[in-house]
């Protein structure tokens, strides 16, 4: 087989746009973006497609049985672990076309270009899809990646059930996705993932790559207010037992506590409130706590202050308040080799790049847990996304599927000299 | 027909608790409360439970076009409108056993006793029960007897939706309630409503009976935030627009005003948070606001107070806070006829008395614009209610259906005394 130069591969920028475009139908939204929540016969539509994508370039499929998805492309040496691409085709339940998408499509179509090419690797190539990145319908986020990487176990992750009840086993047999392979049973050689940055930083530096150092540590809280729901206009404000009003406060102490700690941010994005009548105080709120920054130090700190709030405001209003931990992610510092084969191949295509550390949990952070792993950071618009608005432009995708394919081809050379 | 002397009749404690604990199971729950929302088929249940019970008593059972049930017994002089008594058989979320059905079956205990007794009245007597007191599916409360009153347009009260989108119009034919007379072509010479206090200040003083002089002035808001869902881990702190942030700030603020303006009260009773994922900063939040107080000038600082706030905070977090007034309820003085009748029958039974203004909103509220009305109040446990352990005790109950029956027929005295 004849092997073109590897250096004169380039991924056609259309191609990417038109899959991206395609798969984002399923699930479409009416504001241009994408409800494709994990599991659900959406992702089994979308997970179909990719299938038949990936088949269609001679590749073999399989699934473990956490459902994620391997498409592989045989290399000179078959013995040895394959180099990995991927990232994730579920969304948030408003999310945009980009977040997980881009990285599973870019690394299609940096398949693709070898496939059509020719061109023979050292190692195997496969592309990867994670179940449940966005931990909107299972918590906690990246369920697969995490158990991949020895983080969670398996049947503790089988059991997580959604706000009706349904567990993630039942809703994976739902669509036909658990596969044979155990979850984990998967040796890889190293995993590059591409994905948007989701943060405004690349966009205000005009930067077209983010080369990806690590991930900020991440905890997850539900802390949980019970007080006593009585009549809103007979109860004088002395004996009540408001748990929305302590929620309330709590939710100012998170944000207070990341303005604490500058470069840490923290977030309440779900609050519900019971019993829910305009004339009735709420006895009872339910809320999460998102928390993160690079540094362990900073996020005890701010753990630490909010359960101090939360403790005042138990005793000032009378409460009853559980703050519970549900996610310790520590901060992920990517392979060196892997970042490596990054700043190669976008100094090889003449992108500026600049080194940042990942503010969203990402597979990724998981997968390096056992495999060499690092990520490329696009631009994407104002920094948005879970957001059907967020948007990065076909030039930006293309640059990171581009890169990515150079980076895999370095990486390959690098593995074929050691190896031999 | 013999006339037994009117101060001699007396109701059965045991027959209205019977009542009482028997309705109590349509919608029970297992938390010894009720859940009955209006217009459902437990609503359904429980008036038919009513009517039964009424026709069995000699009474005719007129409904009108918004669902009020008027159960009737004739009088001498039938050509004179019925001195009526009454309340509401829906509840709330996760009401108690004597918020409005108290009121109903307290009337009905005080006919029976009537028509066992064969005495002959003047005026004819009826017992009503209100459609959708609570307004916790379709806002705004007391919908019918709003309607009755003249406060609401009846074709504007029709097309209210709860949050399925389903019409009042629509639940009231879904339950075969809708009647042939016209909401309000119904002529009462009084209305006398029993009801537990909901508040503490009867228990707190060991008074038996509560005059009831009015009802407090109410004030209802809905708040629309909208700023930004984005992405929880890699938007910084000071790029966000997080309603939930804003909308937090704003419970305070309602807690403030209330604490601002003693005697007054501000409850946030439900808030929504969109779209409600633990790592997506909430871009909308739905609440509503109830505020109470007996001064008129009062609410109008608080809901200044209120407003500038939400100014403020829509200003220093990017949001577009929109605030609707819902309703306005000015504060209701009753009818001192109907209050002395309520003296008077307190003072004939022996039961100590306490003069007060409602908290609470109640139909009389509305009835008294059209009819000489006033309330009897009996004390309730710990001031609680709109909640499942809401308690009044047998002794508390049949205290209020005495002072009801020998009220209503002091108030037939003086009825007959005017028109010879």
């Amino acid at each position: 087989m004849s092997k073109p130069a590897a250096t004169n591969l380039r991924i056609d920028p259309e191609r990417l746009w038109g899959d991206l475009m395609e798969t984002a139908k399923i699930g479409g939204t009416a504001k241009g973006g994408i409800c494709r929540l994990t599991l659900t016969d959406l992702d089994r539509q979308v997970r179909d497609w990719f299938k038949a994508a990936a088949e269609s370039l001679g590749c073999t499929v399989t699934i473990d049985d956490m459902g994620a998805m391997f498409a592989r492309r045989p290399g000179q040496r078959n013995d040895i672990p394959p180099i990995a691409m991927g990232s994730h085709l579920d969304t948030q339940p408003t999310g945009g076309k980009f977040d997980g998408a881009l990285g599973v499509l870019a690394a299609l179509e940096a398949l693709r270009t070898l496939h059509r090419a020719g061109y023979e690797t050292f190692a195997p190539i496969e592309v990867v899809n994670w179940t449940n990145e966005e931990g909107s319908r299972f918590t906690p986020a990246m369920i697969a990646s995490g158990v991949f990487g020895g983080a969670f176990d398996r049947d503790w992750a089988m059991a997580r059930t959604d706000r009706a009840g349904v567990s993630f086993a039942d809703a994976l047999d739902g669509i036909g996705y658990r596969g044979p392979q155990r979850c984990g049973e998967h040796p890889l050689s190293a995993f590059f993932e591409v994905h948007i940055e989701q943060g405004p930083n690349l966009e205000a530096e005009n930067k077209d790559i983010g080369v990806v150092t690590g991930i900020q540590a991440i905890r997850w809280y539900e802390a949980t207010f019970v007080g006593q729901d009585s009549h809103a206009g007979t109860t004088p404000m002395h004996r009540r037992h408001d748990a929305l009003l302590g929620a309330s406060r709590l939710v100012q102490a998170i944000n207070a506590a990341a303005l604490n700690h500058p470069g840490a941010v923290g977030t309440c994005g779900l609050l519900e409130v019971k019993p829910g009548s305009p004339n009735v105080i709420p006895g009872e709120v339910f809320m999460t706590i998102d928390l993160r920054d690079p540094r362990e130090g900073a996020l005890d700190q701010m753990a630490q202050e909010i359960a101090a709030e939360a403790e005042a405001i138990g005793d000032e209003l009378g409460l009853q308040i559980a703050l519970k931990n549900i996610l310790t992610q520590p901060a992920v510092h990517f392979d060196p080799s892997c970042i490596a084969s990054v700043r190669a191949a976008a100094a090889a295509s003449g992108f500026s790049t600049k080194d940042l550390m990942s503010g969203a949990g990402h597979d990724s952070a998981y997968v390096a847990r056992v495999a060499p792993t690092t990520m490329i950071f696009v631009p994407c618009k104002d920094g948005i996304s879970h957001n059907e608005i967020e948007y990065s432009s076909k030039e930006q995708c293309a640059a990171g599927a581009q890169v990515l394919l150079q980076a895999v081809l370095d990486y390959d050379r690098k593995l074929a000299e050691t190896s031999r």
